[in-house]
């Protein structure tokens, strides 16, 4: 293991010609997607007035363990793929610690980071159908910035609703979707009738994604040749963020790795399910026994407080059902600085394999914790993390101080899914000291699960 | 040329152990450094309360045309090098043109550029000697945050002088810097002798890297423990950016690609220098002929509008005197958004050079044009450049028009030596249409010559 270089790099001929559908390989199938109208399982027709024909196949219809990326699309993926897996070195020596840590860094792309690899892949099919708009949401700004990458690439039209209070925080990320061409709306907005209704009930609502995927469903279906788009929680976002894990696994092949933990940061699923996904085939096949820690924030624990239900993946309860880890699509998370992860839902495969045991531990972590590791990291890896997934470099760190008291040299595997350079007025504020935490009370979250739907012979 | 990929990276047992010296090979030496107090060459010890002691050595008296690169230093270089060879196919596609163009990527690290390299190296010397302290001026930001990265990583302090209107622009390029650990200080300054003295004569000025300079030598000579470290415009911060020439060229052998023209954007000259070197080396032994390119502001003419001439390095005139193209050190650029590239300088083996007729051509662009460039570059490369380096890349894209013209295959190199995630404000203009070019008249220009020294016997 001498000769093991600080980054480890896939040939482009090395890199992934299929996505993983992990679905697939699931013991027991998540429960089906419901159109709320009928409570029967959603369809390919039904989806397709707010999908991509292709998307709505692919989430429904997936079958295949393997599904083949597109010659185009693999082209576009070597402009900023192969993504590289860093040893940690540094960071090792820094914690003094007998783990060796790996992280499977996705930050080096304009859109600063994993986003880009669901954005172009979206853009393509929506493309191919002849479509010329999309909408979506976004949060932190990062599936913002890669969605407009994507359309500006294509020359597809892409209109963004992006999270108020986010929009606050971070006015430059505006500037750079607009830079791409997009257009931005902060939400909830007066541009939709849902966006109306919130903000008549929540005039100084600072959003959520909730509702800002409300507003961009509401306009996609109300237009002629648009459709929306979502960068996280559907299967087949995770599908194609598995090049995530594919390529780490590649990658760590090349030296006769494998990883004792492996750590994701948890918001809708898309990074954690798409690091994971490869690693979570060896395990549901008896392979190998990986521990797996999906690591959320304290202030929006879907996971660690949330229902496994049925429940709207928005505020304005226009989407399908989804049985997943839920705090109730009308909960409206504090203004935690880690936009990405304020989302009260996740993907449903990830929520079956952690009902079923096989991802085997969520922990929630508070943001002031989290910033301490994320300026550790920065001094000594020589990147700055993005808030998001600097919930898992807490968690990893901790794992390497728990190897450290037990002489443990575990191999921890984490996702470094972004970058912070749109974060730094959360930086700001950790470093002035001014940072607080937000933990939700018991009430607060009675009040997000009240929003769970019943559903008359399904759930009460 | 069929196999050539996206990105071209080395591996890291390949990466070069040496930096190149390209003052050695010079056909005519650089007219050396005079101490401004005796008019005759500044010595070691005339350098050493101001410089760390290796860097003087290494400033004058480097005769090996290679030097090795610590080992230690080695290591840390792996942290963020090699940094990527890339093949511009999706430009080349977008301008339908039968060049083929490569650009040496820099801006994947958390400084957003090639700073990093020599910050590093500076502040590893440092920390041999014992230092406790380094000062330094920024413009653009990069290399302020460079060396903070530098400091925190070797625990040592950085006090970082910013040009003022730079950090009203970049607000979060402090926060960066402090979450570093560095003290940032607007200039010019009440905290030293020279910004009073600028203040009282130009209360409202923005700065400029000149007066920053001079505050931050002000800071080291008074202080034990502490020197100043400069970023570029001097022989031995060239010596440390050779790397990314040097690695450009492995990258091309192993393809077997050599450029026909090599275009870099031209500030002091760490970045132009550092890219041009190895190909340099070759035109000056006759072994090669490309085409060099210097590109630079329109707002700040160096080397298109300035004299060859002894000047000071900083407004203060608390520098030894350099040989070089120069606007004066009293020239005050107007506030072009490219902050790294407002000196009034330029370094003097690349004046020599520019002089002797071994770099072909400066040529000089306004903004407004080179943020066209840098938008069409983003849209399809995928990559948000600095405006530095979108000076180069304005030209590399005129050039391979030219190609397109006279139908000619030639093979364009230029660097990319950063990002531009810290310029939104500058996109926001351009985005809006409100973006201005700056020409200085000649009368402008004039009354910066005026601040050119007059040095009896050796220049009148």
């Amino acid at each position: 293991m001498e000769n093991v270089p600080y980054k480890i790099y896939l040939r482009e001929d090395e890199m992934p010609k299929q996505w993983y559908n992990l679905r697939a390989d699931l013991k027991t199938d998540h429960a089906p997607i419901l159109n709320p109208a009928t409570l029967q399982p959603v369809t390919v027709k039904d989806l397709e007035p707010i999908f991509c024909a292709e998307m709505a196949k692919l989430e429904l219809n997936a079958t295949n363990r393997f599904i083949d990326i597109p010659e185009e699309l693999l082209a576009i993926y070597r402009m900023f793929r192969p993504s590289p897996l860093v040893r940690a070195y540094c960071l090792e020596k820094e914690l003094g610690t007998p783990a060796q840590i790996y992280y499977k860094f996705e930050g080096n792309n304009t859109s600063g980071s994993h986003k880009l690899n669901s954005a172009f892949a979206q853009a393509y099919y929506a493309k191919e159908q002849g479509l010329t708009s999309l909408t979506t949401e976004t949060g932190a700004g990062q599936w913002g910035t890669a969605l407009a990458m994507a359309c500006s690439y294509f020359g597809l039209k892409a209109k963004v609703y992006m999270v108020k209070v986010s929009s606050q925080q971070k006015p430059y990320r505006k500037v750079l979707m607009e830079t791409y061409g997009a257009e931005i709306i902060p939400s909830p907005s007066d541009t939709t009738a849902v966006g109306r209704k919130i903000l008549a009930e929540h005039p100084s609502s600072g959003g959520s994604l909730g509702c800002a995927i409300s507003e961009a469903v509401e306009v996609a279906v109300a237009n002629p040749g648009t459709r929306y788009v979502l960068g996280s929680v559907l299967d087949h976002v995770l599908l194609h963020q598995s090049i995530i894990g594919l390529e780490a696994k590649l990658a760590m092949n090349k030296y006769d790795i494998y990883p004792d933990i492996v750590v994701g940061c948890a918001g809708g699923g898309s990074n954690l399910g798409g690091l994971m996904a490869p690693f979570m085939a060896d395990k549901l096949a008896g392979r190998s026994h990986p521990y797996f820690i999906a690591v959320e924030p304290a202030s929006c624990p879907t996971l660690t407080r949330g229902r496994f239900a049925y429940d709207f993946g928005d505020t304005g309860q226009v989407t399908p059902l989804i049985k997943m880890y839920t705090l109730g699509g009308g909960f409206i998370p504090s203004p935690n600085h880690a936009g990405g992860l304020r989302y009260h839902g996740m993907n449903a495969t990830m929520s079956q394999l952690y009902h079923d045991g096989y991802l085997d531990e969520a922990r929630a972590v508070e943001q002031s914790e989290v910033f301490k590791s994320a300026v550790q990291f920065a001094r000594v890896e020589g990147i700055l993390p993005a808030p998001e997934s600097s919930h898992a470099i807490k968690v990893a760190i901790d794992e390497a101080l728990k190897c450290k008291e037990s002489g443990e040299a575990k191999t921890i595997l984490f996702g470094l899914s972004g970058t912070g350079y749109f974060d730094l007025s959360a930086y700001a504020a950790y470093n002035a000291g001014t940072m607080t935490d937000f933990i939700p009370t018991d009430e607060e979250l009675a009040q997000g699960f009240s929003y769970i739907p019943k559903l008359p012979g399904i759930q009460e």
